[in-house]
């Protein structure tokens, strides 16, 4: 009933990163690692498994086959206490609300599981894996292990969270992935972060300053503040910037939180890696936030004939340009979609519909892999690419060039027209 | 007379695999591979091999060699009885007038072979090869050697097809490939297959309905429905449709016809290649089957100025840019002729003429190696490739952009008469 | 308090380096490696440390963590004595105020440092290194480590000097490169050498002829001289030429003079890294030079309609281009900037603004790694590749083409123009 | 004064090549390589040297270093007798003259040298080459040596002609290179070599024809004929065929010499490298041949309206293009010299002045290899890159393509004012 080996295939990689962190980390007491950086707490181990019968076995194979766990899904998840079913590692534990979900290769996780944490010494911890080994810990029905420990370097004031993940598809097999975020929790160490700081502060206050005008011009404009897209991208920018400074704030607040509970019991798992879950994210947004300020630039770049000119020929073309990609889209789809199926089960980079438009994309530009193509199928292989090249960057893509083009002169000649004209205008009033 | 050598070399290989195969799979008696398959059946491996005199030798070395092996054709297979004599592994049996001939890299192989499986248990695998290899089953004219077997995974409900392939050609060596073939034999298992299977049920309904609907058309229009174009394309739908829908029908009888034969004796071959084979064929025709829909769209696109003006340029200019592809075409194939026979023998990527023109596409796009290309041959390799680029890259594909920029314009200034005339049409009336 | 093992490692590096050249070097008396060259002299071992409390550590972890020290800087580097204080390499000595600072893939370093050379024979510099790591020469606090020498090859007359670096960064871990320069410091040798040694005084000459022609020039224009482009260039190349002069005459002194000292006294170290810095440095404004005279050759290509037609189109459109310009860079230094923000941590290729500007022109022209964006970020990846290709590739960069288009047709407009009111005069004259 | 060292190192090479061939080709009499190809003859192994005193010593170095070895040139080869003096291993041979030099990646060698074969025993090959080794055969002025073999595969009658070469640099070290070229030198052994052989018999009686049709045309057309490039075209044609017809009979008639030479005596070693060199040599004149033909195509292309827009369209362009192309390569060229000169000593791709603007033709493309430029110099790197694909990639390059499509809006204009004239005729002709 229960398979020996995928359990040694996992505690194979258990065992070899936890050796190699804790063979490390155990030199002294404060647990170094690479001699510069502290381990903060001890890691945490936590599976996810799902049901014994959790897919329906066609009657064909009933009698040969007696259990059946499908890929993992939220709803045919495994919460029932297994094993010795004394400790926290056998039996289920719900993650916080606020933890993220873990977005795998191979599904999309739950933040509960079956969780325990790995003792201060290397001994103890092999120990407790030993263990584990041969209570069975790893069932076939678990689908994915993570190994979570977080280092802080004092030289650099940078936390480093890391997390191991082995995922078992359900197909056989081990996938492992691992993940590392380099983030500075800690702040307003250095001089330099007081100005940072500084900066900060003034930055909220142009934010208030930013908000009273913001809020007197829809007063003003009511109906038409909605009709400019510049206004709403000017609201996008402040909610973005209020969202981030409130993140800010919670931020330090919740590391203090955590670095004090650390402080006072060190054998506790911290949860650095919730933490550094949602600093990306803020940061992604900051991203977000700053390319918008930059495109906002252009609402001020119209500043002589020339840039003017330029900026109109962009606008005007823009319609046609938008009923171009329509019809450039849909052939594009359509050697997507041919791509998907024709080669979508042996060519990696045609996996998902998704994968396939990436694909095309970087055909048109010159990335691609023919071999894999010409090698998943020798006769629609080459067709496929052929065409796709003819059509797609031959002929379909001047289309978008033509239509520049044409719009340019247009719009050249118009403001030539107008210029001579404003001539005109002015002979006629010094007559 | 004999060369132990390639018959080791040959084994050699074969042994790895079937070690590794039947290594995991012997555990139990169900034989599991990676412990989530289950091995369907035995193994079956196959040769094929060439006459002794298939081809003249040169007065000159006539009394240096003695036999002469040629590569594979089917006319000069040997189908004679050799070695013991006494088994199927030593007599030859035609393949079945359905199961495909195999493309491999060398040659277009026939499905007949001298061929046998292994038994189930490891020990007396093992022995079977060794009693074969000292009995010299692979011989210099062996050409090709299969091995195929199949595994079915319950948890995903999905067949995996697997063939291994040495292939031994006539300049000596051995040549080893695999194809792995992952298709969904059995259906209709889970609730969201029922939900399929009411889906494809619709799906006929519909093609009946189109059916007849065409069928009118065409008793109507008599020859004019071949005058258009796109009257062929749905003609061309329909056809592939109802191809479809025979295979599969046939396909779910077929898997289950194998699936009771492989129940009531396990120890037999079941040929899911074949199955496999179709499956993927049928796969492609439904992939150019979407495709074409796809492509259909574009009759419902021209819905507003914007749309007509685009593709009415674009089928303006179809007739210049054919003549143009033709004179392209002439030069690119200059190129590529001249490629294959300058470069052909050194180079992987211009060892046939299709390889060529594949080839000079991805030059086109950035994609290829110019150090093999220069070491192939050092005067004619740059002046091939900075020619190449300069005609073709920088001058003859700016044509087709010149044909497009040009019809463009001139479909936009006819659109905008008609509409000033419309206008003045309006004026007129208004008056 | 003193780690011993990245000594161990950093030895570990130095030691391996040092058996490879001393293993071959110390075969006979007279240093041959790879039995062509001969090494100059002895090698010279430098490290560079910072201070021990070169950073601060937050309050949390001030019990944890004794000491801290940061990344090197020129303001925390750490000049006191340590270790046994007596020899050379124990004491800070200042770098000349003319070598270069090395510019290594984690700082800036100074030229100073503690230096020692390696003793002639295999065996004492064995012994030595031994000696320095027994008495921890290697600490906490270094950051980089040079290890220096030169060879020379009398057959094909060319130094080569090697700069073997480990760096250490502040996160731990060890960093190591090395730097290779073959240049031709020792010149004259060759007939052919003696033809070019002629040709060089011939340019002196030219060149105090030109210096003699550009001067009575300016007296002759006055400030017209600087409102032409052409002249900047000229005077830009007279500079950068008898700067060239200069240094060449430079680098025949000093060499001599360490040749010199070198064979009186075969056991220092000759600083010929320093002669090679400034050679490369001379290289480089050559080339540049080199490229300003061949663009010089513009002013003189006008030499019939046809090129005064093109080059009249670029001179014309240049305006529109730069305006042009600098809206497409605002949009480039948008992408650039949300790239930095989202993948900077986790691609390679986006870690510093300038590397994300370098990776766009590098997506505009079709080499990239599409795995990375998307493995960074599975959303917001493929999110910004598609716009970026959309909007720069697709669109933006055809403005550039529409510009030109635009200006080239009505350059040739205005030429046949003129060409036909010449015409028209010559009827005219002749009338 | 005698190097042991690199003696071993090449004789390292030498021996574990000629063990590999050796020890598969002793096993029987005949000599066979991998079971199907049989070894023709014996090998021959042959070396070139330089002078002791090739080069001069600079005066410091005059006392450390005593003899000198430049890279090989033709007229510091040394050809003096040396070692032992007695065989021909130790005694200059002059090549034939027909023999082809040999263009090696550090020099063009000429074909004579200090050869001897290889006997054809393994054991006897073994103890020659000891025996050389212990007298020093390879000296410090060795720079090259060569082992020659062919060998003969029966089954696809192909000759395989192995050169392997070392080559031994000024600088130290050595370099490997090996060559192989598969040719077909025997002919009309199957059915459809006679069919080729037909086909080249009529091939002939054309090429008798149309010589006869050009001497006319020649004799009445007489200096216009010359005026015509087409014509130049056909002469071109005319003479590549005849002169491949005569190396097709030369070829077959040294092949048998040589054959029947090496049945009468399989201890020589046959000379297939010179056949094998014209072999290429002939295959490239063909295929330059074949791309004229196609060429000549474009002559009968123009046969509709369409066909002769875009062929004028081509040849109206051609001055302008030819005129930008200069400015164009003015601008290329610069940029070429800046690249070898900054990053030529560092970057393979940059090494020559040819390799420079193949890599630029490349960097167009999109195939470069940024991170060499960056990593060769970290401030003119990004700056050569970044303005080079500014300059040529977004404006140059666009230059080309509004002159095409310019001309081509002006053709069309010319051929639509053509046909409404000519209508208009047709109309003047009806009244």
């Amino acid at each position: 009933q229960f398979a020996e080996g995928p359990l040694l295939d996992g505690l194979y990689w258990e065992e070899s990163y936890n050796n190699h962190t804790t063979l490390t980390s155990q030199n002294s007491n404060s647990s170094h690692i690479y001699y510069e950086n502290l381990l903060l707490g001890v890691a945490q181990i936590r599976q996810l498994k799902v049901h014994n019968n959790s897919c329906s076995i066609y009657p064909y194979f009933q009698d040969l086959l007696e259990d059946c766990y499908s890929e993992y899904r939220y709803q045919v998840e495994d919460r029932s206490e297994f094993g010795l079913k004394s400790d926290s590692e056998w039996q289920y534990t719900l993650g916080s609300s606020l933890s993220p979900w873990y977005w795998g290769s191979m599904g999309f996780y739950s933040s509960g599981g079956y969780r325990f944490t790995l003792p201060k010494s290397k001994q103890e911890s092999l120990e407790k894996l030993e263990f584990l080994r041969e209570n069975n810990w790893l069932t076939r029905g678990t689908r994915i292990v993570f190994i979570d420990f977080s280092t802080y370097n004092a030289n650099v004031n940078l936390f480093c969270i890391v997390r191991l993940v082995v995922e078992f598809p359900a197909t056989g097999g081990a996938h492992t992935s691992s993940h590392t975020y380099s983030v500075k929790l800690l702040r307003y160490v250095k001089n330099y972060d007081y100005f940072l700081a500084s900066c900060e502060i003034t930055f909220c206050l142009f934010i208030i300053v930013f908000i009273i005008q913001e809020v007197i011009k829809i007063r003003k404009l009511k109906k038409n503040y909605f009709k400019n897209a510049w206004n709403y991208l000017d609201l996008l920018l402040l909610v973005v910037s209020i969202l981030a400074i409130a993140f800010n704030i919670y931020r330090t607040i919740a590391v203090s939180t955590l670095m004090e509970g650390l402080l006072s019991d060190p054998h506790t798992y911290p949860d650095f890696y919730f933490l550094a879950f949602w600093q990306v994210l803020y940061n992604n947004m900051i991203a977000v936030n700053v390319f918008f300020a930059w495109i906002k630039l252009f609402k001020f770049v119209s500043f002589n004939k020339t840039m003017i000119q330029l900026s109109s020929t962009l606008s005007r073309c823009a319609k046609d340009i938008l009923g171009f990609a329509i019809m450039f889209f849909i052939i594009f789809f359509a050697y997507a979609q041919l791509g998907y199926l024709v080669f979508g089960l042996q060519v990696e980079e045609f996996s998902s519909f998704q994968n396939c438009i990436f694909t095309q994309f970087r055909i048109v530009l010159g990335d691609f892999n023919f071999e894999a193509i010409e090698a998943a199928d020798r006769i629609l292989g080459p067709i496929y690419f052929i065409t796709f090249v003819f059509f797609v960057f031959f002929i379909l893509l001047n289309m978008f060039l033509a239509i520049i083009n044409d719009t340019y002169s247009e719009v050249k000649a118009d403001f030539q027209m107008m210029t001579t004209e404003e001539l005109q205008l002015r002979d006629l009033i010094k007559q």
